[in-house]
């Protein structure tokens, strides 16, 4: 049984963090660290542009060659990416600053940024804000708040998530933050998360059970479209909980695994309900599919329409928009076959019947989109396979947002 | 030499059109007409979306097995998409009005509709409009425009171009009308797009020459990513110009390839300015890139990014935010080679180069920006293959008329 707890990167045993003000950005919280009271196996997935920022070569280094990780320290405000050599210089200087400030190896300290791109890092305050950040250090769920918190950009609230279950008998924990907002397209992992677990596991099933799991939850969220140049998710497990360490595809890899999906799958909905300018959560189901992957594109291809997501603002059960993003997705399907119902906790009303409008009430239809969790389910009625992706609503204050973010 | 005039569908010689209020929508011109009065080669491009509306299905039939065209109806307001066999016999009944009323083959006669998805055709208003549409024919340019402009649905102004060349010591004129707005991804083609010429030909190389010429025009713009179900651009050819039919590809055929282009480039180029909400055109080159491909991959990438979108609105010279749109696209290339310009009728500035910001002024950068026509240079260094795709900028306009488009 997997229960959820209150908590986030602090829930599990060991693990302590803080977030503070550094002076990176104009007044709110910018720098957060993660540490483990032991060395811990560490796991990641890194975005797929093409363009990756300094941290994000340096995880990817790391994540070949680092046995152990001990510490995770971020920042916000300043992405650090399309820097060249010099964000490389800077980013390892961070590395160094808290590998000193904690007496850990330089090459147990993964680093993520996220902010505007092209700006460089602002060492001063990221140097003085090192020493502060260990002296914060807690292991209070008050503390991973804050972490949550400092690690935010156009957020407007902070992610986190924590469930605990029983493996060998002994309780294990697994609690995680993220932060999402914009440029959020998430392809291998979104722009940045932190997991924390005390459960015993090798590192390379500890990588497999991530990268897997985000294919179904991180990957699935689209704000806009964008994939970041910054996106990592890191996990720790420092095995504290006193488990057996997990070597093999058993029983515990599989209630791991379980445990890991609700908590990114909660982070990932987290972050597309609070999308950029979002007043609502876009759920899509796809059903009645040929193939998971045929699912997947057609859910996302639903979620990341402008016109849907436009329409979904304006609570207009506009389907035929629905039906377009599915037939440009690029899979092939027969539109005459497909159902469409939306749904909310006003209740489910089936749109389209077999391609065409059934006798439905816009009314009613009306009154389900205007709940702030909206789902769509669309059934092909070809298959057994399913996906569910998560998006938002495109609204005026996506437009303000981005058309001044750095002033 | 060719030379641009003034027209649109009624430019070339034995062409006649109308545009009228049909009572399809609630008040502007609903219906139009374009009649060739001797039978005319056709050619068209179509939507590649799975979703087909009923007149595309017409339509490619049409073109597979018509040896003649001699008029392409078009409706406003109503796309007759997902309307099922209903839909195609309302399509069906569309063009035998069209071909009762003007006594020409039913298979001579293209459809095409556009508007809301999934309502059915209201066929009175169609069968009522149809003969009024056939006595408002006319050779005049304003029966040329009263057409462009009953096509419309949120696009602000009517979409017109001709241009005149010499061929074989003939005089030939080509001209066309397009409306645009919102759904606006071409593949293949966008929403509807009419061309004329009295051009003789024959119907491969007008075929060939359409298919062509859209790669590098029609489908280089995009509004909103969303490839709309009635994609149609229709090209009629009917000989009138009295030149020696082109049946190779000689000099008088990429003549006609030429000035082909300069009449699609125009009106892609008003479709993107005229994008729904758009205050502004965008106009996106890539240069030195391995591939045209490739250039063209990375420039549309870059036109249909919501944040960079979104920034140009805001006249912010974001730059970070092209750079990842490029890096996202799936495209390979060496960031740390890229420069990028910003170009209007204010100046140019270099904003990047080798992947790093130059020391420019962000006020002149956003001066640059403020203009109604806006260039943005990614030159790669890699190789000598461009390619330039347009868009506009996003705004809280395209989310107010996208919100509540139906009401």
């Amino acid at each position: 049984m997997i229960k959820k707890i209150e908590g986030g990167v602090t829930a599990a045993k060991g693990f302590k963090a803080a977030g503070i003000y550094a002076g990176i950005k104009k007044k709110r919280k910018d720098m957060a660290l993660v540490y483990s009271v032991v060395p811990a196996k560490g796991a990641g997935t890194f975005t797929t542009n093409v363009v990756k920022a300094a941290p994000v070569k340096w995880d990817i280094k790391l994540n070949n060659e680092s046995k152990m990780i001990q510490a995770v320290v971020l920042n916000s405000g300043v992405a650090n990416a399309c820097t060249g050599s010099e964000g490389e210089i800077n980013n390892q200087k961070m590395a160094e600053a808290v590998s000193n400030a904690l007496s850990i190896p330089v090459n147990a300290v993964y680093t993520a940024s996220t902010g505007v791109i092209g700006k460089r890092l602002p060492m001063d305050a990221i140097l003085t804000g090192v020493p502060q950040l260990v002296n914060a250090l807690d292991d209070t769920p008050k503390a991973g708040s804050l972490a949550a918190e400092a690690i935010m950009t156009t957020d407007t609230y902070a992610k986190e998530c924590a469930v605990r279950f029983i493996v060998d008998g002994m309780e294990v924990t697994l609690g995680g933050m993220a932060k999402g907002s914009g440029m959020i397209h998430p392809n291998m992992a979104t722009m940045l998360g932190v997991v924390t677990t005390d459960l015993a596991i090798s590192k390379e099933l500890l990588q497999e059970a991530l990268s897997e799991n985000v294919k179904h939850t991180f990957n699935m969220i689209s704000v806009d479209r964008d994939t970041s140049t910054n996106d990592s998710l890191f996990i720790l497990a420092n095995g504290l909980a006193g488990n057996k360490e997990i070597t093999e595809k058993n029983d515990a890899y599989t209630m791991f695994c379980e445990a890991l999906n609700i908590v990114l799958t909660d982070l990932a909905k987290k972050m597309a309900a609070d999308g950029e300018g979002a007043t609502k959560l876009l759920e899509v189901q796809v059903l009645g599919a040929k193939t998971e992957e045929e699912a997947k594109v057609l859910s996302k291809s639903i979620i990341t329409s402008n016109l849907v997501k436009t329409a979904v603002f304006g609570n207009d059960a506009n389907w035929g928009r629905i039906l377009c993003a599915m037939g440009y997705s690029g899979v092939t399907f027969d539109p005459g076959l497909v159902d469409l119902y939306v749904e909310s906790s006003y209740g489910k009303l089936k749109l389209v019947e077999n391609g065409m409008a059934t006798d439905y009430s816009e009314e009613f239809a009306t009154k389900i989109l205007s709940a702030s969790e909206v789902k769509a389910i669309a059934d092909l009625k070809s298959g057994d396979r399913s996906a569910t992706a998560w998006g938002c609503d495109l609204t005026y204050d996506y437009v303000k947002i981005n058309a001044d973010y750095r002033s």
